[in-house]
């Protein structure tokens, strides 16, 4: 069986599509999405992809008082998006483990895939203000 | 004598000055500085003027548990700003009371105007999550 | 018959609706959405309001080289919102004639008026740099 | 002679100093600076890097007419930073040639390595609106 390719989800994983509408606040001087715009709309998607897999994140830090911040981020920009552009953010979990949980991503515009990014959160204590391992709630969800 | 006219400091104000450097990710598509960037731009302002008066924002919130979020914005955008654009935000105390704290703004690129903004603020215990009369340290620091 | 009072529309104004969710970048150290934050929601109702009466903002600007940059802003924040929040932002013009186009806004959470603002634009040529009377396409979707 | 560890530069590379305010805007409601922050932050420094090596990148859109936007990024978070932290933000050329010009950075507060990035632009054509061959006057500048 060939390899799955980077930023294309196997089938076991679950692909989740979040739509944005880019803003014009999103846009700058060149005319085009400013890089880091895209970091947003990836949230956002992350966000979602939580809640419909069973996590409210909102009350994941207040009553598990439990973080996942971003650990590392790798964005490559294919092609430049524009103001009222409508994309869909494909995310999907591309590995978790004890020690990380990694976002994957493939926006596309139609049929184009503009963006494609890596984001690899970790798991603190609030309390405690340092890292743990991932919270079993968040494996529980995606393994 | 005449009243001192809107967005002039009165010889009794300290009249504070702080410099910005305008950025990419300010601007828009438009081709000039996005108008939720000065926000940005006087916020700074505010938090250095704090500090010239022997106010740390930081330890503010942190040691005496209350912080001063804005209540009420108003701002007027004479003329547009672009990248690169050295500014100097003109910030002083417009008005200091029991009830609420405002911060008026001027913003010049050498000697032309291009901002005016009135910025209030009250004060809220952190603790309690609720309002309460503005902080005698800032009372002490602007009277 | 009494007056409109402010930040209600009136019966003759189409009031839209635009929801947004508040995102975590849109949180600030004090647990609550930033005071500039709220420009954002603003703006992308705005457009979304022109779109509804027929207007793509979009293509406005590309085809007719006009731009309607914001040149006065009021905002009262009356209740502080949080990450997750699912807001309303009503949105309708409050005023418009051959020097400007206010649009009017209330946020709502549930039933709770959280901000109420007034954003007044011009029209400018985007080619001349330069002022012009309310583009007649405006007049015409709000009068 | 041992290879240069990567995020070190090398002492033929110029490495620039840049120092940033951490803002209270930049903060979000874990108490810390949203990832998305910091790609400002590192924005502002390629900017005044390019100045300090006689490119005003102003004026290199206006007059050449190109522009070098963020094709790929590489950002790890090391330590977290906090509101009114005052960063230095080291930034160098790490790779140019005629395809992309790859930006190094480390972030310290004070000794501490907060954060390290790549950030990689590539070279266009802004009338023509397609990627070109590496401008020759940023070649020189770091050469």
């Amino acid at each position: 069986m060939p390899p799955t390719p980077p930023n294309s989800p196997s089938s076991s994983e679950a692909r989740f599509e979040h739509r944005v509408r880019v803003q014009y606040v999103d846009t700058d001087q060149g005319g085009v999405v400013h890089h880091a715009a895209y970091l947003r709309f990836m949230e956002q998607a992350r966000v979602e992809l939580l809640r419909h897999r069973g996590v409210d994140y909102r009350l994941f830090e207040i009553e598990r008082r439990r973080a996942i911040p971003v650990a590392e981020i790798r964005v490559r920009y294919q092609l430049p998006c524009r103001f009222d552009d409508e994309l869909v953010v494909e995310c999907w979990v591309g590995v978790i483990n004890r020690a990380k949980l990694r976002f994957d991503y493939r926006i596309r515009r139609g049929d184009a895939v503009t963006t494609t990014a890596e984001i690899t959160c970790a798991c603190v204590d609030l309390d405690r203000e340092r890292i743990v391992s991932m919270d079993p709630l968040l494996r529980e969800a995606f393994e």
